[in-house]
């Protein structure tokens, strides 16, 4: 059984005191085993990374760019494998682990525009004779710490911006599907980074515990639930670091009586149900204005979902595949059944799907639940899951109140066809992260990424421009020479 | 006596159950009283303050600029009388006053800008047909608590971007000297400020706490020393509110060999005994390269010092007024007494000062110690008086290595004509702000401000671009149009 | 009769040799007399702004910019007064007055962010050891050369903010209406203006000639007919300076089948007739998709139309006063004519109004003229008239074609309630500046104006960024610093 | 003998009709033959790129940069080959030609950022509902028309930031040395980018004024001399095109007396001498302030001088190569002998050197010339050879009248270590590129390239930041959405 470790300082590193099961979630079975650093091994790590700052910091910006180049062709290079070991670790369909790969690219290319994206602000005669401008220097070392919905893409929201600033970085992936993300890693050295520049450790609370408190950690990224954001966000500022800790979210898209009623349907198959609804940007609920529009999205939706399939991730006629772990099909099948109970309809109902060959695989299908109002349970709460909840509602008024009473913020969406719904709903809706007619808004890699209200804990959203602050400090000068007599003198001062 | 209370909603308010003494420091005299907001005034603040959003938040932002425009105008119009009750309970000198205010104006006039600002970033063609562009949204709710030394600028490094940013602001100033704070914002209602967008708290413990945990509070920005500054940074953090809390300081300034000393002197005299040295910029060490170097700055320093004049703040000859209480006064003394005992040299002593007429002031008058080494207490501790403290070193890099072995790294200077070393010092230094031959190296209104290490808890630096960033929260929109038949078909949809 | 004079280092110089009558165009008198100056008064403004340079250059930007603040509140005290001039030499209502001068210190706001608009970019570290950066420097002398219809806006698109970047300027006016211009410009040298910062030049083709040709000016800004916008873009090329020429328009408003037409016909009747149609962004031609929506709006516009009311300045219930000429009132009632002749239809017809108690002024009634083709005189020529001519098409492509073969790219406009087609519309039209709903779509002073094709020759548009852009130019400087020992030595080199 | 055709719509077109020698500066051998466009194979071009315009526009900015990504590493795949023909056809060394590839690939780099880069801004609340914001569209069809002696990297300033900001492209490279060129271009297609978006025409005259009078071409970048920039942007600007033209220079440097003089005279040598002076930003000037720098800056470049090398392109070990011409050899020995002849001091003569087995070839040795004034034909025009004149002066602000009065004003130096000096330097000089002890101060590819005075004409600089506002242009959207009752409608609209 393949062994999984750490890499640091640009070496393999296999710390052999603790280690968990690696599931493949279509068959049920462990077919790795990841080590678990331990706080020594993280120690190890973070004193790597600290010995490669100095050097790494003053190398320019566009020589730091091009690490990311000559890294986003080894990326594209090797696509099909880091898709593979992402659907054996993680169930994702070929197409769906591309499109996450993809995604992560645009944020190596983005980072390959570090020279610009660098830039201070400089002023000439603040006063007489005395300039000021502003810097933006690395922090030092920093981590990352990454959830299993996507090996590849959220690490890559982190490390490539990171390093490209000047700092180096410990990752510390999620442990249910370290390889795509460790083998990842392995390319950026490839590609020519300096060891000790990134270094990965798969771990634990151990290891999370160890980089928050580390006193040269100077900042954590985090993506995963609020409960953990909220911890690592409290703890890693308890412990003098920066921090950016990016929760869950239970995304709502409003189907206007006016929408394009095909157009929606198409859109929300995808944004539901793709990667089984296990993103924190997937659309768990639709909220129709008028029960006219509500007929009709849950007959639409009920017809389209006769063609989705749930398999294993090699098959790429397959629309998703399983869940993480066994016991989150249990977790998602019991909000279904507390829809159910609390009086909710199950139109299309996932549970227990039949799917040949994979009798211990993870699945759920494809749900469709109509009638849920704001007390279920199943509303309430992330399900994370291929589960679309349907409420009905009044009114636009309505339906963005109910938005705005959820305590998480992340995304949104509105289906319409006119201007002005549109701007009305955009420009008032608390959220961070707001379609038009677009059920999955994930900015571009040089837009940034982040919820409103408990969904993101920080100042400044993923990636992008404000990636870019985040892992950067301001420092300001401020200058004023002095007559020194060079300049006037000199006639005199040399006379020939 | 006159007694000083709260403006909420536009109104002077009078809580009546508890209040402090104001002193004149000049004189040891409490002159006025200031009330001390009970837990339900400040939450009845918010509520006006809350009230007060929805419609300053859609009031578009040239409109709300020209409110700051008219405030300019106030604030010049009335600079005299502020000036005064600056002095009154700071003891500032006059024209020390003015100099307070006139950069709390620039802070004005960069709000003034409000509309160029807040633009966000709008990219076409995302993907085919898809549009996504940024905004800078205001947060709601914001406070500011504000420290005795800067009662006039620093409300006015918070308050003006806050409010144009579109949102509504406490603003809780020292109890010390609340009285120019109090009347500055009631000038900002005399120029249009609709009520309970702007209001002010007076009080301790109680107002600060009911800021940090009320949830209608979004962010706070805080000012003053280390300590209390990490512990408004925790727990506005723990209860889901931004922060920013700057903290003390020790800023040193290197003088290397081919300084030119004259100019060196004539600016660390400002820079170290101005406003009593009550700054948290103040430039309290300065760290001489080689013996030669040091002697000329010592000697130069001395015979420069006997110029100084020390009193009360109505007397523009005067160059620098007392401190901010007996207590403090006490405490400065106490380092020059430990600096001494230590083994420096105390070579102009500034304890207990003759000031003539004002037997029972808090003075104390320019002091200068020489030999003092990194292991004293006067130079551990952030002093906050007008002493000037020469350490001496052998080389520049120890020099800096001294500067970076401080816990604080808000703001430093080296005085050199060698455009080698200013710019290995400002790339190299851990500090914030870095001053070349500027020792008070304060950013202008249109950069920001802000330390490194325990100088600055948060992320965002306060005024200027990142002050904008500060008050404001990203939202990011998507928008895909469905091609909805209103273009294409026109022509036969409505024949005529 | 008054005489009108010029402003040359900061006097009023009356160059006697040329005049010219300046008529009250509500009344056909000639009021007053404006002086033109020679080739010699014109050289000697030009020499007064060339001696104001240096030290103007050298005026710190925020410094300059506290000039612009104290202009706006000038402008603001007087704004009565200049309306009464503008309404006394161009006709224009007060409240028509007013809103212009309103825009007109839009752009002094806009100039009052100087120091943050003036920021160069800065990088650290574009190889080892080497800074580079960019400054945006003021050109010198530069001219402005401005017209009838907006005596007090257009200016100020252009001396504020090339004053505020460093630049001094001379202004020459439209000779039809010279004096609020005048005005305004001493209202600048009370707000502090050094004299010869700003001159202005009252004159007819020697004084355009002598600045286009004069070594010393480096730049022109020009706003004007088509024609002479050419000629001027060419002969100041032609002499080395950098130039931006503003010409004619026919502005578009697409009047879709889903419009809200109460709104739209509500929007066009000011857009279409305020200021008698003598706008450069004026909505001219309104193109009705659909014969339902032609004849929806034709009949609606009629209806509104009865209650416009055209007179003198001075009397607010009037919506619109007279054109600017007795030759030009000719003109437009020649292209009214010609419609008629070449088959279309008047629906309104404002020819010949009867004003009482202005029988010789210079009146055009409202007119809507139905009917009209792309092969009309009337369609191709730019009226400058309170004339709305209809053209009706079958599809919305057809419409924007129509635009798009026009030689002019200023405004336009869609009315819709369709995302979709407004989308579709703002990204594929080829005009500058696009309205969407908003039939004057003259962007705010903080965005920048210019339009396409024939409209406008140069790179950059006017005011806002572009007009910092154009008003300064970029020098980008690489800094190394060779170890020049004092860094290094300072140990041995200075022994203690 | 190989023919050099074109590259049209993606084919290699021989157009027959006539052509041109190429030869081998080294051996003064004809190799290679040109094809020289007509007027008709011109028009083709332009066809092509008018064709290839409206998918190419609509292409997203990611898509396109894409393209440049690839591009980037099949030019460094294919660096060799590139040299090589380079080196064959300008003569230039190995490692002058990598140097030049290298800085073509940093402008490819930066066009990878076009997502970034053309972000325009976007303003909420411009009025109440009203938003407002900017995009930066392609022009359509540019061309390029680019000198002999940077055949890779100066059309690689164009071409890419062109193409990747939505344009189509027309090259016409010089024809003296277009093969490097022309296979650059094929890398392009090979890259993936659509046949049509960029076509190269080898030509003379009558292509370049195909190019500058055709209606479709709408904006022209030019390098070459003086006299031709002018021409060149004086027809583009009559024929209604955006044109910026890069001419001649002078380039001084100012050599104080504080310099580091060995390291002044080691990076002189390079940007005197390297590619035998045939840049614009070749250091041509040196002027010593006091004697006591000139004689010691003339004594250490005099013995540097005697290790360089002039030869053939393939050996490495050679400093620079020929000139480019038999004609250009005798101009530059021409320049010489008129120092000679008018009094200056010919200190190391480069005439004539032998270069054995090259008896043809092009070769100007190092020549150093002192005493040289500024009256000397040699100081007035651009000599583009390997010569450094060394003028003295007494004081640094003679010097730097010296420069200003030159007509000139691309690149500049100080020399010093002062850093007073530096800074008065680089804020008066009337230079658009500044170095501070950097002899070539070509701003990298993420600022842009731009003299002042004669050598540039137009107001944008070369690539860079300028580079993307010039191949763009603004356009200004308003929107307003009437409300339409679809927002607040809905309730009653569609009952339940």
């Amino acid at each position: 059984m393949t062994t999984i470790g750490h890499l640091i300082n640009g070496e393999m590193v296999t710390d052999g005191s603790r280690s968990q099961d690696v599931f493949n979630p279509a068959t049920g079975q462990a077919e790795k085993q990841v080590l678990l650093a331990s706080k020594q091994t993280v120690e190890q790590a973070i004193a790597s990374a600290q010995a490669a700052f100095p050097a790494w910091r003053n190398t320019p910006p566009i020589k730091r760019a091009r690490v990311m180049f000559r890294f986003k062709e080894l990326l594209e290079e090797h696509a099909d494998h880091i898709c593979k070991l992402i659907g054996q670790e993680h169930g994702k369909i070929s197409h769906d682990a591309a499109g996450e790969l993809q995604r992560g690219i645009e944020n190596v290319e983005f980072a390959c525009g570090a020279p610009q994206l660098l830039k201070g602000e400089h002023s000439r005669n603040v006063g007489p004779g005395i300039d000021s401008w502003s810097e933006f220097q690395p922090l030092g070392v920093v981590a990352g710490i990454t959830p299993f919905n996507f090996p590849a893409m959220v690490p890559m929201w982190m490390f490539p911006l990171a390093i490209v600033c000047g700092n180096t970085f410990i990752l510390k992936p999620s442990e249910r599907d370290p390889s795509s993300t460790l083998y990842i890693a392995q390319l950026l050295k490839q590609a020519g980074l300096p060891d000790g520049v990134l270094n990965v450790v798969n771990g634990d609370k151990e290891a999370v515990d160890t980089l928050l408190t580390d006193p040269r950690i100077k900042a954590v990224s985090f993506v995963g639930s609020t409960p953990i954001a909220e911890y690592i966000y409290a703890t890693a500022n308890a412990n003098g670091k920066r921090c950016q800790a990016l929760g869950g979210a239970k995304n709502h898209a409003i189907v206007m009586p006016d929408a394009d009623m095909d157009n929606a349907v198409n859109q929300l198959l995808g944004a539901a149900f793709g990667s089984s609804g296990e993103r924190c940007m997937a659309l768990s609920v639709a909220v129709a204005v008028g029960d006219e529009a509500g007929d009709a999205l849950v007959t639409k939706m009920q017809n389209a979902m006769q063609g989705l399939s749930v398999g294993a991730y090699d098959n790429a006629s397959n629309d998703f595949g399983p869940v993480i772990t066994c016991q989150h099909k249990d977790k998602v099948n019991g909000y279904i059944n507390s829809a159910e109970q609390q009086g909710a309809s199950i139109v299309v109902d996932g549970r227990n799907p039949k799917v040949d060959g994979y009798d211990n695989g993870y699945f759920v299908g494809a749900t469709l639940i109509d009638g849920v109002t704001a007390e279920m349970d199943s509303y309430k709460a992330e399900i994370f899951g291929p589960v679309l909840q349907v409420v009905r509602v009044k009114t636009m008024q309505e339906a963005m109140q109910l938005i705005d009473d959820h305590e998480y913020g992340n995304g949104t969406c509105i289906f319409t066809r006119d201007g002005e719904a549109a701007r009305y709903f955009s420009d008032n809706i608390q959220v961070g992260m707001v379609g038009i007619n677009v059920p999955l808004p994930v900015p571009v890699a040089y837009h940034s990424f982040g919820g409103w209200k408990r969904s993101l804990f920080g100042d400044l959203h993923a990636y992008g421009p404000d990636g870019v602050r985040f892992y950067t400090k301001r420092k300001t000068i401020t200058q004023r020479w002095p007559s020194s007599g060079v300049r006037e003198g000199v006639s005199f001062a040399f006379p020939s």
